[in-house]
C-alpha cells in the first residue's frame, strides 16, 4: 500500500456479537484494507475497530459500516457505561504513511459529507473541527444521545454535515483527524499518587508543560507504586524522550526517581528513532537503515 | 516470507559490468528472493551483492551465481587491490527472521557441498568453520589465489568440500554463517587519533573488552576529530548501548567526551530496541507494538 491511513471507529454495540460481526465484516478480507484489531466491551456496550488501508478504500468501507450500524443499532434502547451519542459514535482518521494530517482532515470531511447524505448529523472534531470549542470529543458528546435534540438547537452546536437534528435511532456521529496517540507511562520510586499527579500536572500542556502531552497520576496497586500516565498527542512535535526527561526534572523536587517506563499499545517507529537518536547522539540516521524496513519495502 | 536469510556474496569482477549483470540476474526478479543492493568497485575489481530471501531459494540462486562466475571469471587474469582467492570469493549467510545462526550454519554447509560437487574447493569459515584456526576469513585467504596450490597441501588447510587442490581458473571459495554486523562509530571531543585508538583497544574483545566488539581509532579529516570505529559482531549479545557506554567510561581517562555517534549501513530493528529499552527503562516492550511491524505482517 502506497498511502496508508488508520481508522479507529467506535460503535455503540458490545453485547450483540452478531451485529459486531456484521460491522467487522465491512473491513475483513477487503482489498486495500487491513483489519488490525477489534474488541467489544459488554459493560460499555461498545466495540472499537482498528484498521489501516488505502484512504479511498477505507472511506468506502467505513461508510458501509455506518450503514450497518444504522440498520442494526437503535440508541433509544442502548445502555452502557461508556458515554455515547451515536450508533457509530466516533470515527477518527490517523495519518500513517505518505498521508499527512491535512490529508486525513480532508478525508474526514469527505466521509462526513457522505454520512450527512445518509441522514446522520456529523460533527467534525479534533484537527477537523470547524471551531475551537468543537475540537474536544468530550465537549461534543456532552449530553449524550438523549441530550442532542436540545443541544443541536444552539447555534454553536449545529452539525457540520447532514440534518440539523439527530437521527431518530442513530443519533449523531463525530468524524475527525488526529495524530497517532502514544500512551507512555513513567513509574516512580514512590507509592504516593499525589506526587505522580503533581508531576503530571507540571508536564502536561494545560499545566504550562509540553504542548502535546496529556497526563495524570495513577496508583498501580499490584506494584504499589505511583505512575505518571501520559498520552502524547503528537509524537512528531513532543517526543518520548522529552516527556521522560521532563518527568525526571519535576520528580527531583520530591526526591523521587524514575524506576521504569512503559509504552502501551502501538507506537510509530519514528517515535522510537527520535528518542534513540537523542540518547545515543546518533547523527544522520535514516529509517532506511533499519533492516526490517528494507525488507518490507515494495519489491 | 516466513523464514529469511541474508546472503552477501563477493565476486572477483568489478570492471566487466556485463559479467556483473549476468551474476546479478541470478537474483533479480526471482520469487522468494529480494535483491537489496549490489555495487562494483573498479580498483578492487570486485562486486558485492546483498540479497535476502527464503533459505531454499537463496541456496539455489547462489549456486547458480557461482556457476556464472565459474564460466566468466578467470582468476589467472584477475588483478585488483582487494585480496581474493576465488572467482566467487566469499559467501556469508546471515540469519534474519525465523532462522537461527545454527540454521545458517546448516545452510552454508549445504551450499558448500553443492559447490564442492561443481569442482570448487570450499572452506567453511566464521561460525561454520571446522576448526578455530579457520574461523577468520583473512587467515583462510592468506596467500590468495596464487598461493593456494601450496597452502592446500598443508594438512591444516585441506578443503571442507570439493577437490583437494584449487580449481584452475576459479580458485577456491569461503562459505560460512555469521551474525549481522552492526557498524557503529563514536566520535570524540578530540582530534587525537591515538586516544581513539587507545579507547578502541580497551573496548574490543581482543583487548579484554566486550566479547562481540572489534574496533580501531580513525581520524576524520573533514571534521578534524577522532573516532572509535567499531563492528559489533553479535548485537544480540553485545548491544549498541553497551559499546557506547564502555567507550564513555574509557574516554574519561583522557578527559575526552562523546560528541556523537553514527550507525553505518543497515541495523536490525532489535539492536535499536535493546538500546532504547536501556536508556528509557522501558519494561515489557514487544516489537509487535511498533506500528510499522503490524503493517508489514502477512495478512
Amino acid at each position: 500500500m502506497e498511502r496508508i491511513v488508520e481508522c479507529v471507529p467506535n460503535y455503540s454495540v458490545g453485547q450483540d456479537l452478531e451485529v459486531v460481526e456484521k460491522i467487522v465484516s465491512c473491513f475483513r478480507g477487503k482489498e486495500g484494507i487491513k483489519l488490525l484489531d477489534y474488541s467489544s466491551d459488554k459493560d460499555h456496550n461498545r466495540s472499537v475497530v482498528t484498521l489501516v488501508g488505502e484512504p479511498e478504500k477505507v472511506k468506502v468501507a467505513v461508510v458501509e459500516s455506518v450503514k450497518v450500524a444504522m440498520a442494526h443499532i437503535d440508541l433509544r434502547e442502548h445502555k452502557g457505561e461508556h458515554p455515547r451519542m451515536g450508533a457509530c459514535d466516533v470515527i477518527p482518521f490517523i495519518p500513517i504513511k505518505n498521508f499527512t494530517l491535512e490529508d486525513a482532515v480532508a478525508l474526514s470531511k469527505e466521509v462526513g459529507q457522505a454520512l450527512g447524505e445518509l441522514g446522520v448529523p456529523v460533527f467534525l472534531y479534533e484537527r477537523s473541527a470547524s471551531a475551537s470549542h468543537r475540537e474536544n470529543l468530550a465537549a461534543i458528546r456532552k449530553g449524550q444521545f438523549e441530550g442532542m435534540p436540545e443541544k443541536m438547537k444552539l447555534p454553536e452546536w449545529q452539525s457540520d454535515f447532514g440534518p440539523k437534528a439527530p437521527h431518530e435511532s442513530f443519533g449523531v456521529v463525530a468524524v475527525g483527524a488526529r495524530m497517532p496517540l502514544v500512551a507512555f507511562n513513567v513509574n516512580l520510586s514512590t507509592a504516593d499518587v499525589a506526587i505522580a499527579d503533581a508531576i503530571a500536572k507540571k508536564v502536561r500542556h494545560i499545566g504550562g508543560g509540553l504542548r502535546y502531552v496529556k497526563g495524570m497520576g495513577v496508583y498501580l496497586k499490584e506494584r504499589n507504586l505511583a505512575q505518571v500516565s501520559m498520552n502524547l498527542t503528537d509524537y512528531t512535535k513532543t517526543s518520548l524522550y522529552r516527556a521522560l526527561e521532563m518527568v525526571r526534572i519535576e520528580a527531583k523536587r520530591y526526591g523521587v526517581s524514575v524506576v521504569g517506563t512503559e509504552i502501551i499499545g502501538l507506537v510509530p517507529q519514528k517515535a522510537l528513532i527520535d528518542s534513540i537518536e537523542y540518547y545515543m547522539g546518533i547523527e544522520n540516521f535514516s529509517p532506511d537503515q533499519i533492516l526490517e524496513n528494507k525488507l518490507s519495502e515494495e519489491a
